[in-house]
C-alpha cells in the first residue's frame, strides 16, 4: 500500500471527522503548550529575525492547527514589547491527500480574528501573518534551505513513512499473523523491522529539518512513545492488540477473513527514548534542550466514555487505510467493538500510553 | 454576495470541472508564452538570485497550473547551463474556496516528472523544485516582504474583488436591471461603477505585489480586456450580453423569475489599455516593458462546437455564484442555450473577446 497517496486524517467537519475527534491530540499537545511556546521564544529571541518562519508538521485539517498558530503568534508578539513584532511566515505541512480545503476554508475568519486581536494587544499597526500549505511527506525536504527558526510536530512522527518491508516475507506473507504491531506474540524480527524503518525515517527527518533551519532555531517534536525497546506493555502497543482483538471478533462472526487481517500491518512506530536519543546523536547537527516523558490523559466529555472517545479518534486516523484494505463496511461495527473493549480492560486496569517531547537546538 | 466566500472554479476532475473546462484559457496562455518565459528569464537574469520565488496568482486547480510551472522550471534551468540552478520557490495562490485538495493530490506525480527530466536536462544533482498553496485575495498581501522574483497572473485579474457597489441604489435595487454587465442598455452610472471598482482593486493588487517584489523582479499579467472604455462591442461585455439573453429564456418559460435576474449582477471587469496603463503609472512602482493585445482563439477539438465549450469554460468558473443566487436547478438548461446562443452568433457575425498580456518591471 502507498502511504503516502492513501493515509490521511478524515477531512470535513462530520461526525467521524478528524477535526470533531482529535480532543486526545489536543489535550496531549496542551499538557506541554508551555515548553513549546517557550522554546519557540527561545528560538525568536536568539535569532531576531524581521521575518519569523514557523512550520507545522503533520497539521491535518482542524481546529487544532490554527489555535495553535494563534498561540505562537501571541507569544512572540507580547516578547517584542519594545521591538515591532517580526512578519509571520507559516507553513503548514501535511500529506498531499491532507483535506487542506477544509483548513483553508477557515482562513478568512483566522486572520480576521487574529488581526484584531494583535490590533488590541499590540495598539499599533502590525505586520503580517501569512499563512501557505506545504503539501508532501516531512521523510525528505519541504522547505528551501535555511527559511525557518521554529518547527513543531505534534502526533505525527509515530507515523512511519511506509509499512516495514521487513514484515514481510519474500514471497510477500507477513510474519506478524494475527497482529497488526508489535505484541506479546510477535517475533523479535518484528520489533526489529518496525525499529529499522524508524532509524530510516527518522534520520532523514532530521537531515531534512537541518537543512531547513537556521542555526539557532528550535524544533519541538511531540509523538507517542514506549516505556522501553520491548513495546508490550499496556501502553500504545496494548491500543493496537485491543484492536486486532475487534477483528478477531468479525473474523469469528464471517465479517473478514483471517487471511486478510494476517496480511495487514501498520505504519505506526512508538520509540523508546534511547532510540530518539541515539538517532538525533548520530544525525549530529542537533542538540537536545529538553526531552520530557508524559501520560495521555483520559477524555473527560460528558458525550462518550473514554473507549469511544480512543476509537473514533484512532477511526479518524486509521479510516483511510482500513477501509482501503478490509473495505467500508466493517468500519462501524469494528469501531464500536473497539471502543467497547478499551472500556472493558479499562474497568480492570488503566491502559497508559506516553508521550514524549522532545525539543532540538540547531546547532 | 461575499465573492471571496463563494466564488470558486468547479473543482475536482469531472465533467462539469474547471480542470476539463479551460482549454480557451490555457490556449490564451500559450499564445503568448514565449513572452511569459522571457520575462521570467530576464528577472531571472537581472537579479540571479540562489533561490527563485515564483508566484501564480489564481492558479486554479487543473493541470494549466502545473504546466506552467515545468516550463518555468525548464527555462531557467537552461538558462543556467554554467552555473548551478537556482532553488525553486514556487507559491500557487487562489481565493481559499479553491480545490487546492484536487492539485495538491497530484502533486507526487509531478515532483517524481520533473526531478526526472531535471536529472536528464542539468545531468547533475539538482536544487529542489518547493510547491506551496497561497490562499487568500491577490486584491491584498499574499506574501512577506520582497520574497519573489516574479509574478504571473493568467486569466485572473478581470475578476474583480466584489460586485461594485455603486450598481444598487440606496435602497439596495439594481440600477442595471436585465443586464449582468455592461451593455448597449447600460447607463454611463453602470459603466463607472464597474470602473471604479476595477481601479480599486487594481492600485491595491500593484501596491501588494510592489511590496513582494524583489526590484528588478517580474510581473506578467494576462486578462480579458476591451478594445476601448465603451465595452460595447462583440467582445467580453457581448458574451455576458448572450448569457443574460439566455436567462430571458428561462424567465418566459417561467423558471425563473425577472426580478432575481434584475438583481443579479457579476464581479467582471475587462479594462481598456488606457485604463490599465493609468493605474500603473499612479501607483508608480513599475514600469510597463511590454503591453500587447491579441485575440482570443476559437476552440478546436473535435468533441464539441465552439459555443458549446465557451459555455462549459463559462459554466466551471460562474456555476458557485449562480447556484448561490438562482438555485442549481437552472445550471444543464442555462448553459445548454447559452451554448447554442453564441454558435448562432458566431454563424452570422464573429464574436472578438480580446485579452491583453502586460509585462511589468519593479523598478
Amino acid at each position: 500500500m502507498d502511504v503516502e497517496k492513501v493515509f490521511h486524517m478524515n477531512g470535513g467537519h462530520g461526525e467521524q471527522s478528524y477535526a470533531e475527534n482529535s480532543h486526545l491530540q489536543k489535550k496531549a499537545s496542551d499538557m506541554v503548550k508551555h515548553i513549546t511556546l517557550k522554546s519557540l521564544a527561545e528560538a525568536y529571541i536568539s535569532t531576531e529575525p524581521e521575518s519569523l518562519g514557523i512550520a507545522d508538521l503533520g497539521c491535518s485539517s482542524g481546529k487544532n492547527t490554527l489555535s495553535t498558530i494563534r498561540e505562537m503568534v501571541e507569544v512572540i508578539d507580547k516578547t517584542t514589547s519594545n521591538t515591532p513584532p517580526p512578519e509571520y511566515r507559516v507553513y503548514l505541512n501535511d500529506l498531499p491527500t491532507n483535506d487542506f480545503n477544509a483548513l483553508f476554508k477557515i482562513l478568512p475568519d483566522f486572520y480576521k480574528e487574529v488581526n484584531s486581536e494583535r490590533h488590541i494587544r499590540c495598539q499599533k499597526q502590525v505586520s503580517s501573518v501569512f499563512i501557505a500549505g506545504c503539501p508532501g511527506t516531512f521523510y525528505g525536504r519541504l522547505f528551501p534551505n535555511k527559511c525557518l527558526h521554529f518547527i513543531y510536530s505534534a502526533n505525527s512522527l509515530h507515523w512511519l513513512s511506509r509499512i516495514p518491508p521487513g514484515l514481510y516475507d519474500k514471497d510477500g506473507k507477513s510474519i506478524n499473523k494475527g497482529s497488526f504491531y508489535i505484541s506479546k506474540s510477535s517475533s523479535l524480527q518484528v520489533a526489529k523491522a518496525y525499529s529499522d524503518q524508524f532509524q530510516e525515517d527518522f534520520s532523514l527527518f532530521l537531515q531534512s529539518r537541518s537543512t531547513e533551519l537556521l542555526s539557532g532555531g528550535r524544533m519541538v517534536l511531540i509523538l507517542l512513545g514506549s516505556r522501553d525497546r520491548s513495546h508490550v506493555d499496556r501502553g500504545n502497543s496494548f491500543l493496537w492488540e485491543l484492536l486486532s482483538q475487534s477483528f478477531s471478533s468479525l473474523v469469528s462472526e464471517g465479517e473478514v477473513k483471517q487471511e486478510k487481517v494476517d496480511e495487514y500491518n501498520t505504519h505506526f512506530y512508538a520509540p523508546s527514548r534511547n532510540e530518539l536519543e541515539d538517532e538525533v546523536k548520530k544525525e549530529g547537527s542537533f542538540k537536545i534542550e529538553r526531552f520530557e516523558m508524559f501520560k495521555n490523559e483520559r477524555y473527560s466529555g460528558p458525550y462518550m466514555s473514554h473507549g469511544t472517545a480512543v476509537a473514533r479518534a484512532i477511526r479518524a486516523i486509521q479510516e483511510s487505510l482500513i477501509s482501503e484494505h478490509f473495505g467500508e463496511k466493517i468500519l462501524d461495527k469494528l469501531f464500536d467493538n473497539y471502543g467497547n473493549l478499551i472500556d472493558e480492560e479499562m474497568a480492570t486496569d488503566d491502559i497508559k500510553p506516553i508521550s514524549f517531547i522532545v525539543v532540538l537546538k540547531k546547532i
